[in-house]
């Protein structure tokens, strides 16, 4: 049997690796009654694992909510204030969130503010769950037509990660999750970039390993940095340009996954780096091949551009001609709030559409 | 010139008494833009006087909601996200909530999870809101029929207490307020008690000392215990019963007021303390006087008895025989968590509609 990671931080306990579940009931000792919160496709592929694992664990109820970024509405966030309400719960009883990202992000709003706050612990089910939406207290829904435009920074009482739910993913999930734990390779940690570099997500063969080092690299982040003040703003590296993507296709009825978004956003912002700090135009090089070996390339042209730049300008909320990058001194370490001109990122835009070799 | 208190705790800062608004812009130096969120009857009564303290203060927009307790709501909740996603308000900005305790209440849940988290203070415009709802940090919104059901505890970085808005009050509002004052006199202030005795609220002469003394009181109650885990459960004195008859009159269509409910429910759990405890007689009559000098009695009979008992239990989601009462040991000195016999509780209520004497 493997042993677990257990990770004891001020707020938030963690238990990281194989076989987390099994471990996971001694943070549920002191509940009343235990409430699961999960999505359709969720309960339908996970929560028979999660069920297996604990045959003991006595579920007093499941909310199960509509799957999928779309839906990370006010109307779900109502469903399940009115769920708990039917079922009464209180504040000696216990929220399980059992799903991906947009899961964790909207029960976590729901738990923290039913009642002004019932206790909550995240089980994530995607990649991107367990490396970075679970983690870190960030809770949320989309409102108005902006991302995460209501939400709060509040902690689980525990994280608990267990890859064994990696089994029921579909490859879209991998490559959304797989896009952020090469970004912490990128950012701060050199030795899972080491361990990623020229491979396919599909061919790395020690998940569990993975998974504990690029979650433990987003837990020290949030540590030091809980309110996005300073370090944590690193995390954003191959955001600015990848969320400018991703809504420029979602505004052109052609939706892209927020992985995708961010590989080619890392692609650009890696090349600015390359124009701006002293990352190696060799580095620049293996970066954006690690990338194309794992996500396709998107197909808009020239004249997209001035629109993309609109809609980074729109998300950030910016009007001057600069904007503020997080990037890349070298492989391993990042940099937040460099400014950048309007006339560079629209270069790195070019390299991207052109495939230009780095100089 | 009056020179209002100032109080620094851990995480609020505190400006009270008169001319407290003229002290409150070094307060606002640090932010971009200001927001005020208000309703129809403070943008009506108290804006104008606001705006006339502080001549050259540039405020970037107003937001105002529909006044009145039956809408602390989640349709109102929406509004305020729209309209602040309208005004493109952003983390640097300041929200200032002008109104009593449900427009606190309500703004203070929009402000804290408006792109999760936007920076509030408090200028709370009733006596209510001054002594009480302003500060402490529980925001809300009544949700499914229940009072506060959705929301969180997140403190406003500052609350400025300015007695100049009293003039506006009506007096179904002075008379909300006042039940809190009484209250913080009898669990915690003998000396505040002392004050008030024998005297109709309009009587008192002084308000902008009772006004620092009574929020004073509140704020070392919560600075000890922001979560309510202890102390802060005495601020429930006269609340258990008057919860209770705050449904009953609102289920059976006349609406009364939150504080003729919490004085009647102090009469009642006075007679509890002084069966339970060593509150004497002679101090129970004169607490009896001085509530019946400020508030009428109410009308409900002996039939009604067991749907008030019933009301109370669901109000505390409790099925056993006894019920949780914050007590007083003698005038100024509450004592919470305090199990009560079904039985005592409906001699309580038949000596208030009996008007008996205390043996």
């Amino acid at each position: 049997m493997n042993i677990p990671l257990l990770l004891e931080t001020e707020n938030v306990s963690y238990i990281i690796g194989n076989d987390a579940i099994e471990k996971s009931p001694i943070k549920f000792r002191q509940y009343k009654r235990i409430i699961v919160i999960t999505d359709e496709n969720v309960e339908k592929h996970c929560l028979p694992i999660f069920k297996q694992k604990l045959p003991s664990l006595i579920i007093d109820g499941v909310i199960t909510i509509i799957s999928g970024e779309e839906n990370k509405s006010i109307h779900q966030l109502i469903y399940i204030w009115n769920e708990l309400t039917r079922l009464n719960v209180g504040r000696d009883d216990l929220i399980i969130n059992l799903g991906g990202g947009v899961l964790t992000d909207i029960a976590g709003m729901a738990a923290a503010t039913f009642k002004r706050g019932v206790q909550f612990i995240n089980f994530p089910t995607t990649l991107l769950g367990m490396v970075d939406a679970a983690i870190g207290g960030k809770t949320g829904i989309d409102f108005a037509r902006f991302k995460n435009q209501v939400g709060l920074f509040i902690n689980p009482s525990c994280v608990i990660i267990d890859p064994i739910f990696l089994d029921t993913l579909e490859d879209l999930h991998w490559q959304s999750g797989f896009a952020e734990v090469v970004k912490y390779g990128l950012i701060m940690d050199r030795e899972l970039w080491q361990k990623l570099e020229g491979k396919k997500y599909k061919d790395v063969e020690d998940w569990n390993s993975v998974i504990i080092k690029a979650s433990k690299d987003k837990i020290d982040i949030v540590r030091f940095d809980a309110l996005e003040n300073g370090i944590r703003k690193n995390l954003n590296f191959g955001h600015t340009i990848g969320h400018a993507l991703e809504s420029f296709y979602l505004k052109s009825g052609n939706p892209v996954t927020h992985g995708m978004a961010i590989a080619a956003g890392m692609i650009c912002e890696s090349w600015l780096s390359s124009k701006i700090f002293t990352l190696e135009c060799t580095r620049l090089e293996s970066i954006v091949k690690m990338i194309d070996l794992n996500f396709n390339r998107f197909d808009f042209s020239e004249s997209d551009i001035s629109r993309i730049m609109q809609l980074m300008k729109q998300d950030k909320k910016v009007r001057k001609k600069k904007q503020n990058f997080s990037l890349l001194r070298k492989i391993g370490k990042a940099v937040h709030e460099v400014e950048v001109e309007d006339q560079l990122i629209i270069e790195s835009l070019e390299f991207y559409i052109n495939r230009k070799k780095c100089n």
